[in-house]
């Protein structure tokens, strides 16, 4: 997950689309070098919006390229009509990007770890990729028609030990292959967007990212193939939260309301679409599960049997 | 797990513990009603609060009864000494509560849904324990000295539309069990709770409390048995966190601090300690996340195998 | 599962259409009191057997009532259309069953437990079956035109200690269904049919069965109510695999293929379909994945770290 | 796993200690080329096997090098006491294999697909082992006294469409280890072997072995560095199970028990120790749960809400 890992405490959107959002929102104007074009479809709507100088790579804190935003906020219902729908639109975009002959070679790369729920959207999508590239060899027939795609799920930093970046040129080195397509769950600042909004990028993706760390972005840079990467927003920091309730009530503050009952409002009005279904957790949410199942186990196992010897007991548990 | 549920929006904790520091800090003195006792332990301190009348009730939001807080910071990291140690403790404030002779049937209930991981602590103590009820009748020489020992993980409303109180009492009407320990996740308003508070109480609980709602309780009184609950703190509303970020900023401002750079401080008050590692999701994540990896799945394969006819390209995905 | 664990061995179906198979395997003729029927569709086809008195009971192994059993060997690749198609037949085989006007309650029972996986179809159904009961009351306007329908996952006797059929028997007086579908994973005898064969029978289940138990059976003589059972073989007993083996190469033998080099022709007859993917594992495969696991992690652990003192180590594994 | 994808259908054993007693078993004298050393612990016992020429590579269909086999038939239980004796004797072995002076990096690489149950025992260990190799350079003071360790979990040729080799050469090269341990389930011949014997050899491993693909194995050959190999069988190729009791029938036979009676007494003799708890099922056992069981839901929700529009329902399950 892109800003999961960051050591430095900062308030901190994976997307472009909110990015210029808190720029604007700052300054009330265009921002010099950056464009930005709308699309509508029956069930999302398309921003694309193009980082074009270094002035507005600073402004909004992501490298120069192009992010497609997709906002669908059906998709929070399961609908299979409106999955295909948006699936449509992802896939046109896709095709302008890739731009395929059907003689290339896609390497799927899915970021995240898959035993961290939030975090496992990367591999959950390898996963379930339609794999075809060992396939050329052995049976070609089979996938005649096909595009060569191999896949990988590379773990995360605390996992390996090694830094994603660097997994993926190697395994890019062996397999050559003339695109990347990246997945990653993405952390936003606006919690309605969580599972509804998909980016989709051409400037690459830095695991943890918000620190700056050239050595851990995967791009055409490191690569040296394009990088496309795909992003869905699966969490908010929860300083974020906080961010957002304070500027909310600031505003009302401002407006005179200044009485504390306003506090009520303020999360009223932030939280209310939500029916107090958010929850804060740590991301070792299963870690903790396991730690203090244990303990609680112990613990009444040990009260209930008690005329059982405790090695013995402890053997069991 | 118990306020996750609640229709209502309401800023709640499911520790007894945490309800008395809020009365406390409302009126600023002893609560009438509610007694406190301290122990204090090798890894772990002990908060015994006592809930004695109608009014204690009301105040506390909480029925009469007896609640056992153990606080363990270091659980939260993973030292099988620590939860050894911490074990004991729980087993003996438990051997207090049961006063078992060895002849009860003790009947464990999981709270909460298998499938939600920070919903599963209930569940995933059932799937743990040791269980020894069916053994009395076909192995007895087994578990000679064993307690006979039952279990039910019998999941939440939304997945089997009865209430869960339903279940266990029909249940217990079969098994005819002298006591029920029930485990379930708790909401804290603390998130230095989330994993490293462990409340027992003689009261009974009500799984998506918050809401009143009688049938829905577990207890003495729906049972027929004493009812042990055992929960930890896994989420914290995330309406909580706002609110607690407000307060802090408030406190700040009516000691004179009340340019927005404050805000920035109070965020930094409150997170500083959890390293950006506490995020903000739903709680149907793992819903989210399949979704969401089978959009990306279907426009990523339509993009790429190009000259593969649609339906059969959507027959395998 | 329903021979899962039987204790004594023995050599055992849960489809009728098997047992008839055996049955008449030995006599060579048509089965007193048992009668059938054929019925083809385009994606499968559908024998119904009907066992309709007490010698055909006891001829056949299985208590007397309806057995339909749908053979798709499509299903074995996952094809959206196939299953449709499937699920229709399958629909229209429990419409005639269930008889319903919409008034009804329904109650869907998962037998079986989720943390195994060959065990887990009927939790799976479950986890995922469209819920309506709670809502009757709640939300009715959501769900008009609905059935109400509530379901439970009980667990296995291993996991809770308690007879499966005593805790549905519980929640039965408490929720008063009209009807309830019991879903369970089955095991045949013949391993083409893993994963390709749905059961349906209207006459019950019992829960680790071979074994005789009518305290454990499922049925309408213990529930009240009728109880359809829907079972999908998931393993092969490994015994039986053996017993296969033998007759295939007995059967050679008789024809006068004496030779060892027959034992190869024999395993050949037997596996070739499978391409050698069928493995045999205990069922508590998962338990055994995690202690062998846990071993080989302290082994590296201690080889690896050798200037660290063992229980800082061990505190860390 | 090792020999699960083999496409020639052999009646394959991964370990040494196994091919030895078959080679044994058929010549009945010592096999030239190769040595053999016995250890006996009190939890366990080891033999040592060195293969030590090109006629013994041949005979024994394993390449040179040591094979240290682990029997310890109580890790079947779960008791923290054996795995700690176990793990000492792993550690041991480890430690003469690895001759670490505490400035290596060591690479573990678990290999396996971590989805699939009897597959995941490298993925597993490679989740839970403690890495330090990221820390080294940002947090130093915290890995004193600690060996630089990363791991990998690359998955299988069916996911990733890349050979598990290549991956691991490209991290390799940018890791530059100073030797890798890989971890793999192992296929068996014996059943009693499951999850009770660990293999650790010095030969390197090919994933997917039996075919001979010298591209695909990861060994100091292909890698550069020593690779040391770490198995447990978790699975028993069904085919040889076929084989088994085909042997012993045979055996019997030859004895003059030519009779149809011995077919129960040889299964009795094969299957007894395992109280039916062996399992035959497809490797792809969690996708067959899957398929079957959204086939029934789909069937069983349009049997039941017969009143509601099919497309409405189609949307709903």
């Amino acid at each position: 997950m892109n800003s999961f890992n960051s050591l430095h405490y900062h308030l901190h959107t994976d997307l472009a689309l909110e990015a210029r959002d808190l720029v604007r929102g700052a300054t009330g104007r265009e921002i010099s070098g950056v464009s930005e074009e709308q699309q509508t479809f029956p069930h999302c709507s398309v921003t694309i919006i193009k980082i074009m100088d270094e002035n507005a790579e600073k402004v909004m804190g992501k490298p120069r390229g192009t992010y497609i935003t997709i906002e669908a906020p059906e998709l929070k219902f399961k609908s299979p009509d409106v999955q295909q729908s948006v699936a449509d639109v992802l896939a046109q975009h896709l095709k302008n990007l890739l731009q395929l002959t059907g003689q290339e070679t896609v390497l799927i790369i899915g970021l995240g770890n898959w035993q961290a729920t939030p975090d496992a959207l990367g591999p959950s999508v390898v996963q379930n990729t339609l794999i075809t590239r060992h396939l050329f060899q052995h049976m070609p027939e089979a996938v005649e028609n096909y595009q060569s795609v191999c896949a990988l799920a590379p773990g995360v930093l605390g996992i390996t030990g090694i830094e994603t970046a660097e997994i993926i040129r190697g395994v890019v080195e062996k397999v050559q292959p003339n695109v990347i397509i990246a997945i990653d769950a993405l952390a936003a600042a606006n919690i309605s967007r969580l599972g509804t909004t998909i980016q989709i990028g051409d400037s690459g993706i830095t695991p943890g990212s918000g620190v700056s760390n050239k050595r851990a972005e995967i791009s055409y840079q490191t690569m040296g193939v394009p990088v496309i990467a795909i992003g869905v927003p699966t969490v908010v920091n929860a300083a974020l939260i906080a961010k957002t309730t304070l500027e909310t009530y600031f505003a009302k503050f401002s407006q005179g309301k200044q009485h504390p009952v306003y506090i009520q409002e303020t999360i009223t009005d932030v939280f209310e679409p939500f029916h107090g279904s958010l929850i804060v957790t740590p991301r070792e949410i299963d870690d903790l599960i396991q730690n203090a199942g244990r303990t609680i186990n112990t613990g009444i196992t040990m009260a209930i049997h008690q005329k059982v010897p405790q090695e013995e007991l402890q053997a069991l548990i």
